[in-house]
């Protein structure tokens, strides 16, 4: 085995420890990367709140990172060491189900394994995250980082971007497409600016009247407030496309009737079940969707779109030492966009 | 005013009693229709047991009939006595709005006027419904019945062929498409005909395996019982389309499972609240819709390709004065496939 330092949580504190962490010798598939920067994801601050530590798992969180290659095993072509590369928030699947062939591993029938939290396939283990100083992984499942993309800001596409990126690309974001985000956070940022860059017109909704600077600087061609009534009544049915990227359980309905005449409200930021009138769905045929993480080919080339367009995430960059500060904030929405942490401390 | 008869719910009473009405005399606009057929819908179920008289409203149910033109209003030049017109469950709508200037009446945003139960847009009075021998209606809400279609099995058309007609063209059915009906009462067995003639691979999924030779002789090419965990299992992502038009309350989850990637789960056959785990549908890129009733334009061409395939409803006939014992009937689900009553008992 070989060992690295990493941010874990233990037993039912809900804070994180510098520990030393185990990680698995190369197989021939793998490679060795020495992680440099890794994203603050609201699931990892979920993670952290569910971890008792009854299981007696370890839970080292962290599954958006971006990092050099240092090894790679026998069989890896794809890399070599020194490569800068990402990873997001898988790390393998069974590689042969309907959905592995068309390269949605997110969907793979087996379930993928997680970046953390999840099973290895071969040895059984639990996965450790990105919060550490090095993580092995399987080749396939680690992506050349474009040249010019900024390796702290980029790490947070590995999750954040992709998240946003595959419901932006499924319901067929562009040109003439009107699109609202709602939530100005980690994933809404990044959504905003990825459906400006894809040509369509976009809208942010916020709580606050304060993020119209925010918003505008991201590319926003408009701002809709969504405590103030007005604003939302005159915006009733103007958007193809709502990206919902709010982390907190929330009514859909005030969302669902922005939503333009058989289009979509993509439901990304919380996870939990909703519940919805079927009526706010009958009038105007409206679509209730879902996405989350994405595909190996899809994921490789929203990142090509990235490094196309000069996007990556607004962050907050912090030594590793301060993580228990950053999942403080993040659990206040008290961060713009992004905290990524600077894992250099941790040598 | 005029004076006719229909069937009416009276105080908390949950039967129906032979009564005199009154219809409002002919508008420059309006038709008066003899009501010759009248389907039996759950809407009308739900709006008797929901009637308990207390708002002193008189309840006739009723939106899907068809009968004869026996006057016309001094504008209307669409109609003249004689002809062989359709009534369904939306009878007037602002007719300036978004929706109506795109021929969606249906979603019109003052709401549209419904058959019974509505609110009259010029005296304010409460409409009453098609189980009765007369109905006035403004006649851009009439259709000419095509030739060919028995005006009796013509009838739920009006309403239960819509409601699924809607989404099947929403969702591009047609050759190549993969879809399955859940549920094979009044909507369901109109949506397995629909699909079929649309030229989709059609599969019907019912509780009973009783019904697959009914599902067989409705078109359908194949049957699943839902009961019955290994083929649930086995038909999983199998259609790009499921209409659920099961009118219980249920899980969507079963259901969700068969859609494919990026397929839609259309929920038409109930209207309440639903709960959906978010995971469902982001798990494939699923989506959730609905649908309910339809446009001006829709309806006319439901009909027009009705007529062009030979597609009507299998009905119960039954004299209007047992519609008490279709009401329970329906109640049980003991109907195949749409009780309609015959008003000519009514003269």
């Amino acid at each position: 085995m070989r060992t690295t330092v990493g941010w874990r949580a233990d037993g039912p504190a809900t804070t994180l420890r510098r520990m030393s962490l185990e990680r698995r010798d190369l197989r021939p598939d793998d490679i060795a990367v020495r992680v440099d920067y890794c994203g603050v994801c609201h699931t990892d601050l979920h993670a952290v709140h569910a971890h008792t530590g009854e299981s007696n798992a370890a839970l080292v969180p962290g599954h958006e990172f971006t990092g050099v290659v240092t090894e790679v095993g026998s069989e890896v072509t794809r890399f070599t060491a020194g490569d800068p590369v990402a990873v997001g928030n898988i790390v393998d699947s069974c590689g042969v189900c309907a959905m592995c062939r068309v390269g949605q591993e997110n969907f793979c029938h087996e379930f993928p394994t997680l970046t953390y939290g999840g099973t290895d396939r071969h040895d059984g283990s639990t996965t450790l995250g990105g919060y550490s100083r090095e993580y092995v992984v399987r080749d396939q499942f680690a992506y050349l980082l474009p040249a010019g993309l900024d390796p702290a800001a980029a790490a947070p596409l590995l999750c954040a971007g992709i998240t946003v990126w595959e419901p932006l690309r499924a319901l067929g974001v562009g040109p003439g497409t009107r699109v609202a985000v709602a939530g100005l956070g980690g994933l809404g940022h990044l959504a905003v600016k990825l459906a400006v860059a894809l040509g369509a017109g976009t809208t942010a909704i916020s709580r606050s009247a304060d993020k119209a600077d925010d918003a505008r600087r991201l590319g926003a061609h408009d701002l809709i407030v969504s405590t103030d009534p007005a604003q939302l009544a005159d915006a009733r049915e103007r958007f193809d496309v709502v990206i919902d990227t709010i982390s907190a359980p929330h009514d859909l309905g005030p969302y669902l009737r922005l939503v333009a005449m058989d289009g979509t409200l993509s439901h990304v930021g919380h996870l939990g079940p909703v519940t919805v009138q079927i009526t706010e769905l009958l009038v105007g045929r409206k679509k209730l969707s879902s996405a989350g993480s994405g595909g190996r080919p899809a994921t490789a080339a929203m990142l090509d779109f990235c490094a196309e367009h000069g996007i990556t995430a607004d962050i907050e960059l912090l030594p590793s030492a301060r993580v228990n500060e950053a999942l403080d904030r993040l659990q206040r929405n008290d961060v713009r966009y992004r905290f990524v942490l600077d894992l250099s401390d941790l040598s």
